[in-house]
């Protein structure tokens, strides 16, 4: 389990807030050059292409060289303990789920004082189509005993977070893992493929509507315990905390958000917009962990103004984003386009900076800077 | 071509170096949340798993809806312009090279001062089998007409860069454009699929040995010209130059390089390794751009003392990396590891760091401070 790995001095730090004026740290540096985000052009496509899905590891991707020989084991509080390959998932019936995943700290960077950690702005987000068994089938199978009141899922990523060495492990209270709404999966593929390396090959969790932290990559073990989960990964990280005491709230399903495809060409450095003067598209796609994204409103006046983007039907795909569209004619000047998502439990993004210590959950509204070009 | 966009202030500025001190700036940090490289524990593998390879794109990667109706042509100083779809090119015989392929700007947030760009690390770096039609066939099809001295590539990848508009465009000399050491590529699969959005698609340019600029994506003409190209990326960007003035020299072919998989696990944070006493293999991967990498020499005591690491025999694949191992017995301390890798014609890694404006070039060894614990 999680251990104090003693005096390893500067190299596992506590948590800090960044310095006023401080800039981004090579240590976030380089975690920001392993851990991508999707480019938001790829908005355009409702199943995000290969390679351009968010993807944050903790520690490093394990190597698997012989997936045929692992067991994802099922143990703890059951009456039938599991031991499952590759052939033993694949023999339950397949359920496939397109499901929106997000990582619990996008947007971190952009806050003020900023939370040292992964340091992402709003693209750590990403849609592909999950297949795998339903959890509540395998823990049926299993039997789960009457004092069980969690799930704690154990991945093969190893590594040290401020001081303490650990397997990335973190659970779900039963009633979520044995639940339908959302309906937890096992998954092995990945888009029709297996999963890749850096996604979990060849077994992880998929927690629908919750943030990514939920979904344990290189699933290896799943334990049904009779106490709360203590971990790490549970209740030291992934707590919304406005100081470091305390023993803060839970991080779980994803608060609801609205991007927009940049529009126009940007600069390469900046990353700024450009347009010509004129009517143009805009359009991008919506989320909410909780609930159906019912309304998207844009503004091209940096939130002055509101009006309603049309919104696409769901397609019976409920952990998915959603399209929304509308158009904008463009006059020379400087503009800043901005976009809210509202979900059907009325939920919406604050157009005011929320913060916690962590940097989790932050659902600010984007904002997109653009230059609109003189008439030629 | 390139235009100069006129007045947009500050969304387009000049190149500039870092100042003393600075953090990673907000735009820096905005590209590194784009284009990633790859993680270094992916160097186990021969072939980078996708979505693992670098991935750097000027702008924004196109949108192509409908690749079966794009045509690449091929035009200028030939007999004989061509058009050809993604089916005529598949009509040509195909050729498969593995090839290792390495952004020009590696290594650039490491230098002091630091040029502002795209802030790599080590990681921008991957190998994949690319297949399509050599570029010779297809200009002996066309007909090279007798004064033609230079190919130039256009990308359908359009932005602004120091206030210059442009799509994205490339050159290579003829003797390379038609040459076959390297058969340059015309490619439309990469590891046997598709080229992915980010990788070009439908049709990009592979010329292997050379940095990535050279590998012109979403490629969509070709223009055999009487002139040496002028463009922004070929002559005012990718140019070894010590000062902001002056033509400097082109940047070409990869330099050697040796990059070693970080033993042990990680801090979350730091990415600081963290190893137990005793022995251990450490391994990775070099290459060089231009010839077979001949030497891979390993430190464990920061380069004071070197030895010889065994190498692989690159199996007649003369573009891709090869793969090196040796063993370290490891003890209580801190220490730091570095690999070095020479070619066939004596190049090598220099262990004080190169420098120059564009960071372009940079083959500082690795090196990589690791922490071993006491006797447990």
């Amino acid at each position: 389990m999680d251990r104090d790995i003693g005096d390893i001095g500067d190299i596992s730090a506590p948590a800090r807030l960044a310095g006023t004026g401080e800039g981004i740290s090579p240590q976030e540096l380089a975690l920001a050059a392993r851990n991508h985000g999707m480019p938001l052009e790829a908005l355009r496509y409702d199943l995000t292409p290969p390679g351009l899905h968010y993807v944050l590891v903790h520690y490093d991707i394990p190597y698997v060289a012989d997936a045929g020989g692992r067991r994802l084991t099922v143990g703890g509080l059951v009456r039938r303990p599991l031991a499952l390959d590759l052939d033993s998932l694949r023999s339950y019936e397949a359920v496939t789920l397109r499901v929106t995943m997000e990582c619990a700290g996008n947007g971190r960077a952009l806050l003020s004082p900023r939370p040292v950690s992964q340091p992402w702005l709003v693209e750590a987000v990403g849609t592909a189509e999950w297949t795998g068994v339903p959890l509540r089938v395998l823990l049926a199978e299993a039997g789960v005993g009457p004092d069980a009141v969690e799930a704690v899922f154990t991945g093969a990523d190893h590594g040290v977070e401020r001081g303490v060495e650990q397997d990335y492990r973190r659970s779900l209270p039963l009633s979520v893992a044995t639940g339908d709404d959302p309906d937890v999966l096992v998954a092995y593929e990945m888009n029709g493929a297996p999963l890749p390396p850096q996604h979990g090959y060849p077994v992880r969790l998929v927690v629908p509507g919750w943030y990514g932290m939920a979904h344990v990559k290189w699933l290896r073990d799943i334990t049904l315990t009779d106490t709360p989960f203590t971990g790490f990964q549970q209740s030291v990280a992934y707590r919304y905390r406005l100081t470091a005491e305390g023993p803060g709230e839970p991080v779980t399903r994803i608060a609801p958000r609205a991007l927009m495809i940049p529009p126009g060409f940007p600069d390469f450095m900046s990353r700024a917009r450009v347009v010509r003067p004129g009517r143009l598209g805009l359009e991008g796609r919506a989320w909410s962990g909780y609930a159906p994204v019912v309304r998207v409103e844009v503004s091209v006046d940096d939130g002055r103004k509101w009006h309603d983007a049309a919104l696409d039907a769901p397609e019976d795909r409920p952990w998915a984003w959603q399209h929304w569209h509308t158009a904008w004619t463009a006059a020379p000047g400087s503009h800043v386009l901005v976009a809210r998502a509202t979900d059907a439990e009325g939920r919406t993004q604050p157009v005011e900076q929320p913060w916690n210590r962590g940097g989790f959950g932050n659902n600010l509204v984007q904002r997109i800077p653009v230059l609109c070009l003189p008439e030629s």
